[in-house]
């Protein structure tokens, strides 16, 4: 397997020829799946490997699951394990990207100051990157998504919940507690305002996350009301709402309506032109349709424009691939 | 009249003594007053001056109204205008800093594409800076205010509107068209959702700003459920809050939690930790109160603290001074 996955400009000095490390991994680590691709030098994709993760938690778990990918990947392509120069994984969670230390995950994971960097630094012997997976994925889309060499853009992903990466002046905005861009919790009209329990989908996930949007639909749904199975998932009831489902449209116009309304808080303040849709859900076409009429309703004076990634879910991996290959062109080498 | 208003630290290279030119100029426009003022290379200030400037809208009889000031200063002073080095001034709108152009003020002085600093410059022969004066009362805050030495806060300026003064990694953040901050349409739980004709208040600033606030209490006025007039003005209702007016409590209250719900989006979006509270509604303690226990109500992950302005009206000249002495300390000469 040979795909064009980094088509960026290429940040190393190495000489492929001659250095005896000549690949790197990125991995996402996501909720439900841990991916891993193999590059080289010039971010050509040389393999990819996924497993589920459901049910592993222990970061050393995880860790033990990145070495399967790793020998996996390199065993499929005829190398040793010598022929890697770094790792960068992109974590579900609130994570110091300085130090390479995930604050904190959801409760699916309920990983609480894990020195991931280190721990895979230990494992493979090779210089290790780590940050949140939306950052990772903004840094793909920046690198060789629709936002390429576009210096100030805000990257959203809707997920199971939803979080933002955002790019200023080229840099990502990690915040003084790493926590910028996580946006879940967003007061914005229509939201219920009570005070979530941590764990539970924030204000803004509430009606725009995947797992708002199953809640909403249940609570709405009747055996009389829809075609459509109670159970649905986020992006079949925007397929339902497309087909003419009542309820898939009234749960769709919310969604919409609540995430354009972020957007446009977030443009005020920021006076950011660019916006990226990613994540499961918003990758569905129907969300961003939906969104760019409210935006387009509003009328700001700064007129966001909402465009739909087009590396979809390699958006992560392929901002792994980047930082991993920083990463080698550093020269920093493992702790 | 000799006071201590910059004490950060100075940006200048220059030598009092054997330079000529030893004082710079801080202006503000405001909507109703420009304020003047002229301080050493030390950032001494030696004397302020300020009038109306209700029914001046011509930006080159603003500029007459400064160049009168100035000539009132210098005379006050005993110095001649060779003793100036260096101008800045505060701009009541969007303002290109880069460029020195006011893209847009309020409809009171509806200015358009002003090239401020080319005028100012063309004037006086020294060099001349402009920005927002929201943007100068942050940097006025950041060099002698309660957030000195802070590198990540935001200035919130509630006046008639409201604006943000947002500073990241000691950077003012401008935006690409020049609008970061312009939160005055912010979109949050109670505030009218309904497109706001250009020139009225926004959603955010028809609950928290002057002019929205005393259209609330008007609309909710009558003779005899209040001792307070009806023409009474934002800081006038707060005061009558304080008193125990049912229906001013009920305004305040309304201000006090959509401006706390503000506060919190922009904290989430940015992970700012520090917000400073100016202007002359937002200097009024029953405001700064209120929002506190909103915020404190909402307990989230990063808890955004809020502390009022000790430079109060300060803030924006104490700005221009400072940029006047970082023009002064560059060398750059006047166009």
């Amino acid at each position: 397997m040979e795909q064009e996955l980094y088509s960026g400009q290429i940040p190393h000095q190495l000489d492929p020829q001659n250095s005896p490390a000549r690949y790197v991994i990125g991995a996402d680590i996501g909720g439900t799946n841990l991916r891993l691709a193999l590059a080289n030098l010039t971010g050509e994709l040389q393999a990819t490997w996924s497993i589920s993760t459901v049910g592993v938690n222990e970061p050393q778990a995880v860790v033990g699951l990145i070495r399967q990918g790793v020998e996996s990947l390199l065993r499929e392509s005829h190398l040793p394990q010598t022929s890697l120069c770094a790792i960068a994984v992109g974590a579900p969670g609130i994570t110091n990207s300085e130090q390479g230390i995930v604050i904190a995950t959801s409760y699916l994971m309920g990983w609480r100051d894990v020195p991931l960097r280190d721990l895979l630094e230990a494992e493979f012997g090779i210089p290790a990157v780590v940050d949140n997976d939306v950052n990772m994925a903004a840094i793909g889309e920046h690198c060789a998504g629709v936002a390429q060499g576009i210096s100030d853009f805000v990257f959203l992903a809707v997920g199971t919940g939803i979080g933002a990466g955002i790019m200023l002046n080229g840099q990502l905005l990690h915040g003084k507690a790493w926590t910028a861009g996580e946006i879940g919790y967003m007061l914005v009209p229509g939201v219920p305002e009570a005070q979530v329990e941590r764990g539970k989908p924030g204000a803004l996930e509430s009606l725009v996350g995947g797992e708002g949007i199953k809640a909403l639909w249940q609570r709405g749904w009747s055996e009389e009301s829809s075609a459509v199975s109670k159970e649905a998932s986020a992006t079949e009831i925007f397929d339902a709402a497309l087909a003419g489902d009542a309820l898939a449209q009234q749960v769709l116009h919310l969604a919409s309506r609540t995430l354009a309304y972020a957007i446009y808080n977030i443009s005020l303040i920021l006076n950011c032109p660019l916006f990226v849709l990613g994540g499961s859900v918003g990758l569905h076409p129907a969300l961003g349709d939906g969104v760019r009429a409210v935006l387009e309703q509003r009328r700001a004076r700064v007129q966001p424009k909402l465009i739909s990634s087009t590396l979809g879910t390699q958006a992560q991996l392929t901002g792994a691939i980047h930082l991993a290959l920083e990463t080698a062109k550093s020269g920093r080498s493992a702790a």
